[in-house]
């Protein structure tokens, strides 16, 4: 901290205020400091830290979005392990851009957390990097690939056992609606897509590639791009769409154009979504909730210095419920 | 602070830190710290804590849900507000019972927090007047009736909506599928409700009470209540639902039974959930995002020692969809 403050030209007091975000200095002095820190990549040895009073008792969570449901899921489960264990919830929405590089700049620099849960966005190895040398300590949860500890469900497998289900069936020609993420854009892995590309190879369905629609992330999107597939040449028998939202909006079509599930065409999602159940769509079943509880119990067994597993897959399952069935004799 | 160090028998700093949630003070202490604050109802002057460095420049968000679209929804505006403003958002999930005293009683003499912002659960009087001694602002978001400052739409006016429409088509024997949250229990007023108590005697409605179903919250119940209104001697003719969520559920049931909408029977919800509008479910619409927006705003405002409005009113309006239509001729 001398070496930031000597850097600054400001004292050690002014220095520490500014780090620590505490009142009393004035916002370009406040700036000045944080630069340099960021320019010194300020070290705080979790230790040191400690030793003067420097543990927050507070946990940051960032995700790319708050109104959907698989995030407010993901944060009661978060939300019941740290209150359980004392620790209070800092909620960060972080989109791409400037939002998300000033939280990953700042927020170590001014230890206001004493460690980071990322949910559903990948951080970059140089955000990674950059809170690691800030002595903060992270998690992933809801996704994969992460470079540090992460709970999620092998989304690979679940895009496979929703494909197995509609070849197993009986159908060949058949669709997948991915999803497209905004927030999320450098995703590295789209697994539940890969699952459905290899598994047209492996199992001698029909490749036409018309049948692989992507589009943004919703409701309204899914419906869109099944009207896409009704407009074929050939539409497909069968459809899986990449999340329950977007097949709920894919029913909707199909049920507009007059045709009935399973009867005309078969649909299956991934989550098991509150509402999939009243909709009676198959879907295979992920455990959202339990992944931001075994995520916030990795992040503490971090913080209290004991052995973290370095990746938890929680396993998926296929519901099988009204809108999945053969498809028509020709 | 003097009168809490001398009762509890400590330093100031050690009375200072363990109001202040920092390490170095025995848990046995802080907790009889803690205990003689509340019953010395220790009150912190807001300006005497931003002088002495007190405004942690943190809000704290205070929903019974966080899996609900209504609460991610509005926590969407409060985020996008609160960063606008540089705050950081304090996210407290708090249901009945130990939790919420917990969280009304610590909170505040903590001082971890410049304001609360409530949402969808009533403050009691008792918890109100906590937070107003200790200098902590408070306001409320997605209620009603409530003794601070509120941004909410008209529950009753909505209802009104609602039920006026399937009257203006012509439904005489309407059914209302009303929704009970176990977690925001002593909820003083349920204006959607009685919006359709109102409209059965102004509006010479059939006033048989099977056709009021109350339930608790969600898709499920309110498709067990839809099945509970079919099977009664004379179903009835149109249902307003609550939420979207429950209208939700009764379609699947009406669909279930062979019957459709709005041939055989109309639906109407409250709220244009996302998936509304794929489902063409006719509903009345309030922006939840906004109330979230303008409630952080009104908290903001507080805090900067500006006027604030009492209670802010955000319009609803209905959408008409495929879910409703003229009652069949007998």
């Amino acid at each position: 901290m001398a070496d930031v403050a000597r850097a600054a030209g400001v004292s050690m007091a002014t220095t520490s205020r500014a780090l620590n975000d505490q009142p009393g200095v004035a916002p370009a002095t406040r700036e000045r400091v944080l630069e340099v820190a960021r320019q010194h990549a300020y070290v705080v040895s979790p230790a040191a830290s400690t030793l003067s009073g420097g543990a927050t008792r507070r946990i940051a969570v960032v995700v790319p979005h708050l109104s959907r449901w698989f995030f407010g899921e993901v944060l009661e489960g978060i939300d019941a392990t740290l209150r359980g264990a004392g620790y209070d919830l800092m909620l960060y929405r972080v989109g791409e851009g400037a939002d998300r590089d000033s939280f990953f700049e700042l927020l170590p620099a001014r230890r206001k957390v004493d460690g980071v849960l990322v949910v559903g966005i990948p951080a970059s190895e140089a955000e990674q990097e950059r809170l690691t040398t800030m002595g903060v300590q992270i998690v992933a949860a809801g996704g994969q690939v992460a470079p540090y500890p992460t709970v999620s469900i092998d989304d690979h497998g679940a895009g496979r056992q929703a494909v197995n289900h509609l070849v197993n069936l009986g159908h060949r020609r058949i669709a997948m609606i991915d999803a497209i993420d905004p927030n999320a854009s450098h995703w590295p892995v789209a697994g539940r897509a890969l699952a459905f590309t290899e598994a047209r190879e492996e199992r001698d369905l029909d490749p036409d590639p018309e049948l692989f629609q992507r589009v943004p992330w919703s409701a309204r999107h899914g419906a869109e791009a099944m009207a896409a597939l009704l407009a074929l040449d050939e539409p497909p028998t069968a459809v899986l769409a990449h999340s329950d939202e977007l097949a709920i909006g894919a029913l909707h079509t199909i049920r507009r154009a007059g045709l009935d599930t399973p009867r005309d065409i078969s649909v299956v999602g991934i989550d098991d979504h509150p509402l999939s159940e009243e909709l009676d769509l198959t879907t295979v079943r992920q455990d959202v909730r339990e992944q931001g509880r075994l995520a916030a119990r990795m992040l503490l067994d971090g913080l209290a210095g004991l052995d973290q597993a370095p990746w938890t897959v929680l396993p998926t399952r296929l519901v099988i419920r009204g809108t999945t069935g053969r498809p028509r004799q020709g």
